[in-house]
């Protein structure tokens, strides 16, 4: 791999494979999952793979091909939680450049109070807002999801937020 | 490369290079730009490029590493239109996962009625809803992030559209 402008007008270096010309863009990666309620709790999920493992989160993990923002956040709620839900609104855009990644969080409904937590979750839980470890949350893009949830409920509007991590 | 499942517990095939089995994954890729308005009129571009050269689109272009969804909106914004503007709110996220992207608009105030279009458009040009070139819009997703202004702007209240097109 070297460094250097394509030949196609681009503006920026791109690894190109010196053997067989390819450009390797890399671009931001996107993270979509969902707030998870049940009556006055939200459904949290101790991690249990790096990074931040044994720390608390909303079910989230990275879009795939082939699937819309919000079927990539019910894959991962189920994967991770093991929740019945029922989709709702897009509730927060969070970018974070310095990781290259734009998290995407989807308002659900819970159906149930029984997750089945895939391998990577070692306990999936519902919390009241007092209840919330907020010590011990994995990222700081669900800390600012949760927070704008609560906030919102005050008011009882749910708008969509969009937030810069800079 | 080979197509085959990683060996961390990952349930998906991905490319796996067969001499250093580096797992390349591919991710859906986010396209940012803006719908800028001056009046009651919004700027269209008129492409230079393929794909759909001689297409009208909004000012957009893929997100890059080390920018947030706004400050690439901006930047495609300059490059692709040379327009001043104010960046507003984000107004619409669509999911387009036939082709593995999520292209997410903000509004945006027009500061002039000056443009300095990049090597990527023909030309930029000031629009009335009236005089927009329907039947010759670039992309999906402009034409319904171009729709839902139009409705929004009937009503005075400005939502964030977030939409799938399957």
């Amino acid at each position: 791999m070297a460094y250097r402008l394509p030949d196609d007008g681009d503006t920026k270096p791109r690894a190109i494979c010196t053997a067989c010309h390819t450009v390797h863009y890399e671009n931001p990666l996107n993270v979509v999952g969902t707030l998870p309620v049940l009556g006055d709790r939200v459904l949290l999920c101790l991690r249990n793979i790096e990074p931040r493992k044994g720390k608390w989160t909303l079910p989230a993990g990275f879009m795939e091909l082939n699937e819309t923002t919000s079927q990539g956040a019910a894959r991962e709620t189920d994967e991770e939680a093991g929740a019945q839900i029922q989709m709702g609104p897009l509730f927060s855009v969070v970018s974070v450049p310095y990781v290259g990644q734009v998290h995407l969080f989807y308002l659900a409904a819970l159906l149930s109070d029984q997750f089945q937590p895939g391998f990577e979750t070692i306990e999936a839980r519902l919390f009241t807002e007092e209840e919330i470890p907020w010590d011990d949350i994995a990222f700081r893009t669900v800390k600012i999801t949760l927070e704008r949830f609560f906030a919102d409920r005050q008011t009882g509007s749910f708008g969509v937020h969009n937030v810069d991590i800079t």
